[in-house]
């Protein structure tokens, strides 16, 4: 292939790392605000989310324009093809980030409560997770790939002992299920989180090792 | 394009709707265990889901050899890379099927309870939805796709109620918030089923367009 075609493969993937950046940030924000009830921060988010949606569209529409263009094939060809997908989770992530902001505003708007379930350590890992995988697509790191599989069970392991912790504090607190409720669904955003941030990691093993392993690995 | 290549893009086709099929069956299935409190149908949901993990990954292979093979541009190109991303969005609802059905063992593994949230109408909506996107991607009907976008509120609306009646049932029965949760969870797995298909929808109306509407209509 052409050096025209390099650095158009370059460009792409530098387009798709600043989005990750964009994603990143919207994730940060979003911990932020629901760690200090932040209403204000977290409608930024939700406004700010228009522009991580131009940036997959643009991206995905110069991957189909140098598909038609330089018609590739072999380990370009499913570079591209996983730039796509890639993308698309990305703007999923950042859809993730939308929903744990939506949150903050409906828990930021009812009275305090003295049970909050800390949710650092998840947000810690969704954020790792996140960050492994992009690292893992820029420098084709297939053991880095492979750790952020492993990582999305230490997840869903902090889901379920926030789902535990939860249904008891609705136990002792009656009257404020709504409360709770929102609590709960921010790990569940969390896990989603993650699950994309998987999905990013599976692509890159896909890409460098050739073979799909989507389903194999997971079960 | 020659002859050969046309049969392929028909034979791909042919096996999105095989898959398609499949994954309806899945959700019919992980409905009726719901309805019914059904933990052995829920189990084989969760059994099945492996044949369509695999269909899917056969299905993208099948895309990238035909890609790289005839190198096609235009809208034979866009074709194909619909074709993965729609075929990876019904991977996914699979997925979602497998959740409710995860719900359901827990659920009916728990005491009965009165209050029961009638999903009937949720799900009914969820699968035309499907439904409607896969029979707007076989005959490339522009106004059916656009119509599915506007079913996902109608679904968004019913999980609302949801939410709403669930948290009040919370309230008064203060034992047994686990139950509850899991049958409010219900309700966002059937959400994000809905969300899928409306995906499939956006990925047609590209297709047909040839232009980029995914963020755009839904704002």
């Amino acid at each position: 292939m052409s050096a025209y075609f390099q650095k158009e493969l370059t460009e792409i993937k530098k387009k798709i790392l600043t989005l990750g950046a964009l994603v990143e940030k919207h994730i940060q924000m979003a911990a932020e605000a629901l760690y200090e009830n932040d209403a204000d921060l977290a409608g930024e988010v939700i406004r700010g989310d228009y522009e991580i949606d131009e940036m997959e569209v643009k991206i995905e529409e110069e991957c189909l324009k140098v598909l038609a263009l330089y018609q590739p094939v072999a380990s370009d060809l499913r570079f591209l093809i996983g730039g796509i997908k890639i993308n698309n989770e990305l703007e999923r992530i950042g859809d993730q980030a939308v929903n744990i902001a939506e949150r903050v505003e409906i828990i930021a708007r009812q009275k305090k409560y003295n049970f909050v379930f800390d949710y650092s350590k998840m947000v810690e890992k969704a954020q790792n997770m996140l960050k492994m995988s992009l690292d893992s697509f820029v420098n084709f790191d297939l053991d880095l790939a492979i750790k952020v599989l492993t990582l999305d069970d230490e997840v869903d392991f902090i889901k379920k002992k926030a789902y535990d912790k939860i249904k008891e504090a609705v136990n002792t607190h009656t009257d404020s299920a709504g409360y709770f409720i929102n609590l709960l669904l921010v790990s569940r955003h969390l896990e989603r989180l993650a699950d994309h941030a998987t999905n990013i990691a599976e692509e890159v093993i896909y890409l460098i090792e050739g073979e799909i392993v989507r389903h194999g690995l997971k079960s």
